[in-house]
């Protein structure tokens, strides 16, 4: 099934085919992402990014993937509320603004107005998060990361041991890539976490449904033994109601250089959807292993990109584009993004 | 007269001549506005979007039609009065800004700062809209609308009834609208409102001198009989004084289906200038409309694209080359862009 | 050396050479800059905009620079805490947002963020202003402008009388320009102020170590004698700590037509970084020079764009290309931009 024209909303959407595809398109992109060559494919094109509520990195992400593909953006963030406080439906927001754009990416706290957008309008939405519901385009670069991780290590997805660590319950991210990796064959998926955050059940039926192995423990040292790849998640204070206690999270569920040295494979691949809590006693992914090649979180973010670019092209059906459309960018860039960044991960 | 160079501050600048020119220019850039071509006459230029209050559906489409030439735009929302609450004045702050940018477009909530900053630089000022002042594109877009409608039925404008209902006397988008409608020959101009809402006197005074006739009511189903066109303009609370009160906005004034096909012609054309208060109670233009092909709202929006597309052309001198810039995009289109849309009004 | 690659953090990052090769290339600018030509070297590149602080006329004079050179913007203001209110190094922001763009310019209120930022990236940062630090650009436009205004009058730097009068202790945009002006030869300094806001001694005995003639006065009449240049800084209320008052900001350091006719040369150029206060009482400069030819505060914003373009080009290592890739811009441009432009100075 071809991505053209529809909205983004969920992760359900995808099958193995159509995430192939949108990695191959990815991987082509991966030059015009890091600023070796330009893409002007959707010249003439504009995006409205619609951002009900603030959130920097991913709607910066977002305009960087549509601006490296030759379009333009128009953004908005909370204002959009102007019209909305003087009683306008979503309705005839999403209406309205359809008529000024050719896709839109939409950020919303409430997990249903991503929804209502979308049935308003025929023009292409993106969900870029709506409250505790889904984060569709975080899950792809998380598993487009993995896979790359994978794929340099010459290393097969099946098989592999995949250690979710944290608040599970809450972590929107670890729910949206679980209904992707569910997609895959023969995974041992560990959820770790405090038997009070656990990952919902209904995610975990329908992954084991699918064959994979399911474990569940709140032992960091258990959990993480043999890990191929170690996914932390943020605390997620602000979405605690008022039964549950940070105090749940606790330096037990800390991921450092003793606990991965100590239990992981030595390839082991550590994830986390940032932004991570760094502030002394958060418990959050320690930066302990900030120099340490097998940290792919900013592999992960940079990964952003090509993998919203690939979403972009295939949504508004220019994919087919791309390859020919391709040409040298000749203004400088570093040879590595950051001081801390792997030898195997260069812009070069 | 060109309007090439010149400050779009108000709608008595236009005579029928320049509005001709304008919507024939408009109607050449509808492919460009819906996405299925591309225009770059203004690749280099940039835009400044000066918003001194937010209007986010104003700004987004301002910003669209510039971007859809071509242009750049470099958008600011309220912090604008960063340097203003440092004691600047609107003279040296137009006259910097100038120096970025090749036109501005400024809102401000102050009905004469759009005046002194326009008399502070030659760079062109487009008015988005200034307090109880006026919005002359919006009523610019109005004007167009109603134009395609009739165009579409083979209706002439001339010796139609057109009804204004609602609160006229803070309703800035009809006082500019009447302002143009009087340029036009023949009209019945009806205003429905509460007595203690009327049109105001100069402008009724004006229309009837232009020969136009004139009658004013407040009951809804005497004034919308036989119309050919209904404006419902949304209920003004926040212009509200103290000695008036939203309840003399009763439902007496609200347009529903009832009403419509109770006393209008058949074909009549149903506008509003949007936002539309959906909440309960309100009194707005009905919801039991949305499916009705009359119902011109959204083709009213859309038509913001094309309207503002031209004038942005027209001021900067680069109207006469849109025939010849035009190329075809090739990313995806929706036939429609709401579910709701007249099967007559389609992208295709 | 090279500026290609570089962090633009302070004004000691420049040597005369690279001083005279950036301001070569900012003429050579100067018409893509006036909207007379177009240049799209950067074409494909994306500049972040991080403004921790909301300012303005900075970050869209950036824009605008960025823009004329092809490139696309990502603009964020104050939003960009989204991530940081949870908890994250500035060093995980740095590098996150390092991967979605070619460069970045950022503002931040705390002195040492912007050091922070930069030693995690090896994208271009430029300082946009970091509190009471530095702002390299400001520096750069107004001895550009001075460079400007003295070439076009025949002059030499070299022997000028400049005065710098006003807060010379908070204006952190006297102690960049005098950090660039130290860099030329035989000036004398005048720094006039209130004995309880000097010119910070560190500053006054690196230029004169380095040949310039220093005189400290809190006299107007005294320092401004004979000026060839007189730079008004303005009165920094928000810097000022408890133990200071904006008392001792007296009318005796008000620059005003009386004052300049009375004791400055002739042809003396006057600057101020802007925004002035122009309330009343606020003996900030005068209104009463605005029709001056002399006053050259607009030449002195408008300088901003050619500056920061030639910046930005250099960074990006495409310097070199822009000479063969201009070409004519045919949209309106008006003759003068402000109806005081001085006569000598028209984007014709």
């Amino acid at each position: 099934m071809s991505l053209t024209g529809k909205h983004i909303l969920s992760c359900d959407l995808f099958d193995r085919d159509m995430l192939e595809e949108l990695f191959l398109l990815a991987d082509l992109l991966q030059p015009v992402a890091r600023g070796h060559r330009v893409c002007r494919v959707l010249e003439g094109a504009v995006l409205g990014s619609l951002f009900f509520e603030a959130s920097t990195r991913t709607r910066l992400s977002f305009d960087s993937a549509f601006l490296r593909l030759g379009g333009a953006v128009s953004d908005t963030t909370g204002v959009t509320v102007t019209s909305i406080t003087k009683g306008e439906s979503l309705a005839d927001t999403s209406r309205v603004v359809s008529g000024y754009f050719d896709v839109l990416v939409v950020r919303h706290p409430d997990e249903q107005a991503v929804h209502e957008i979308a049935s308003a309008t025929h023009v292409p939405v993106l969900n870029g998060g709506n409250g505790g519901g889904e984060h569709p385009t975080q899950a792809l670069l998380d598993l487009y990361t993995l896979r790359s991780e994978f794929a340099r290590m010459g290393k097969s997805l099946k098989g592999s041991r995949i250690a979710l660590i944290g608040d599970l319950r809450h972590g929107r991210t670890v729910h949206s890539l679980l209904r992707l990796l569910s997609l895959y064959e023969g995974l041992t998926i560990v959820c770790v976490s405090p038997p009070s955050l656990p990952m919902p059940r209904e995610l975990l039926d329908r992954a084991a449904r699918r064959g994979h192995r399911i474990e569940e423990t709140d032992n960091a040292s258990v959990g993480l033994k043999d890990a191929d790849v170690v996914y932390a998640t943020r605390i997620q204070k602000e979405r605690f109601t008022s039964t549950e206690t940070a105090f749940d999270y606790s330096a037990d569920f800390r991921v450092d250089g003793a606990l991965v040295n100590g239990v992981c494979k030595p390839e082991v691949v550590i994830m986390h959807p940032l932004p991570r809590d760094s502030t002394a006693g958060a418990n959050d992914l320690s930066n302990d292993l900030d120099q340490d090649v097998r940290l792919a979180i900013f592999r992960q973010t940079d990964a952003g990109i090509p993998t919203r670019m690939a979403l972009f092209a295939s949504v508004l059906g220019v994919a087919h584009q791309v390859g020919s459309s391709l040409r040298d960018a000749d203004w400088y860039r570093p040879k590595y993004i950051g001081p801390n960044d792997a030898p195997f991960y260069s812009l070069q």
